[in-house]
């Protein structure tokens, strides 16, 4: 199961804090964390399932793998930029935003699109037209994020990434 | 000046004429108008530019230029799906939001995230962690988003489009 | 019709003066052009097309339209980086290749497998396992090159430019 | 280390059995295998990997992760066509090409252009302006494809895949 965390590459403290919960919490359920590879709320999701055993892979908008955060195991230069917000996403099962900005913004809205189910923490909320969009899902804490990213990507029809029993 | 108009390929009969009427209007003023090339409102957009004399330019996000609504002059078949969506705010100098789905939202993300001016009729609204984000202009008219339109995208740093008195 | 014409941000004065020649005989052609938008070849042809009044398009790796070349009349920003390249040769009916470096390379390799005819003047050749693919059609002038791309646009699919009679 | 392998989807018997031959040689080295995802030469050297216990990563051009050949480990759907192409290998160490068609043409342009090495084995080869470009570098058997490709890419500066000693 892949994961994809999002939020701001600057970021609060607390949203710090946040990330790094939702990393430790997604690798103990051994689910892979997919993001943005950046720092902010990127680096810290990775540190935390690093710190769990977790794999986390890290889609980047340059050319260059090594503009990774250090806990990024697998690092991806599309070298597209920002189009790299749709890798991000459309890789995952089921997405969890944190705070975040306008990239973060279209990542939400890519995923939406797709009907890929987002998870908000402290982030975006949505109105069309004077109605609201309740599409984004909104949880109070890191362990309600998690286990409801995990149960709806359980749902959510993708790949299941293959045993690695011998690695 | 180019001006991107930005709105969902199926839309109601109301907010094509609207469309239709901006590019009208953005015609009227010279401006080109640039959009994702296919139907509801891009097509609108396109029909009222044309009928005015206007110049059309279609940002494909599939490998074919004939997927391209009648009235976009230059088809741009970009190969690369819905990353076209930032190609389409990146090229003006500012952009007119007309109501607008998921694809709509991820293109005024896009093009705030760049500080390119976002005008909106019957669009999207956003707030953050609680907080109303008011980046999004709001207009109540197709006259009034294109004066507004025009009189920002004057004020942005971007490419003059070079006089093409010969053609 | 729109043709595309692709080579290297820098070239020798050869290459700029064919480029050049090229952009003026396919403006009297009232081919529109399209390129990556940036200097040496595309330079020389957009500024050979505005000298006899064509209309050129530029299609930029980056998000600043403002990095276009003077003698590109329409700039698009993709942002997408070199993944622009496919966008180049894929909006064309036709593409001349003039010189080039591993850029031109994978437009030429773009275009090929999408099927749409490369015309190359002084550009790569290429082997497939030890056996010739010549599929790039070799000239050995501007001349040749514009008559060859405009009677293979003619015959190749694609979209056809709306007269813009009142503009 | 992460090592791109790069082919056709559809391939003769002697290049599947190659590019098996690499995947099983290259999971041997621990050596991550990054691919298009699909089938052919991409599905052969997964297929390989995956028999030895190595890892695999397939980067789609489409939206949908269930695309990938079953020997995909993690599947990266990234939307953007074609335009994965310059992923592939630009998130690689090193680029073993077999065989290949214009596709696999656009991903040795597009490494070459990066300066990441590329071996070939029964693949392209290319001339410019009639000279012999020889930065492909030409390999007879997969023993010595793997060999080069992991001495070259010990020697090309990029990201060190972080220990998974945990999982």
């Amino acid at each position: 199961m892949i994961i994809a965390v999002i939020g701001d590459s600057s970021c609060s403290t607390e949203e710090a804090k946040l990330a790094k919960t939702v990393g430790e919490l997604l690798a103990q359920h051994d689910a892979t964390i997919i993001c943005g590879g950046l720092s902010g709320v990127m680096e810290a999701v990775c540190r935390g399932a690093k710190s769990e055993g977790g794999l986390t892979i890290g889609v980047l908008p340059g050319e260059d793998s090594s503009m990774a955060n250090p806990w990024v195991d697998i690092p991806i230069a599309t070298g597209v930029g920002y189009a790299r917000n749709m890798a991000v996403v459309k890789s995952a099962q089921a997405v969890i935003a944190i705070g975040g900005n306008y990239g973060t913004l279209s990542e939400i809205a890519y995923a939406l699109k797709r009907g890929i189910p987002v998870i908000g923490l402290n982030t975006w909320s949505l109105a069309r037209n004077g109605q609201d969009d309740n599409s984004i899902i909104r949880v109070n804490s890191a362990a309600e994020a998690v286990d409801k990213a995990i149960a709806l990507a359980k749902r959510h029809k993708g790949h299941e990434i293959a045993p690695r029993s011998s690695s």
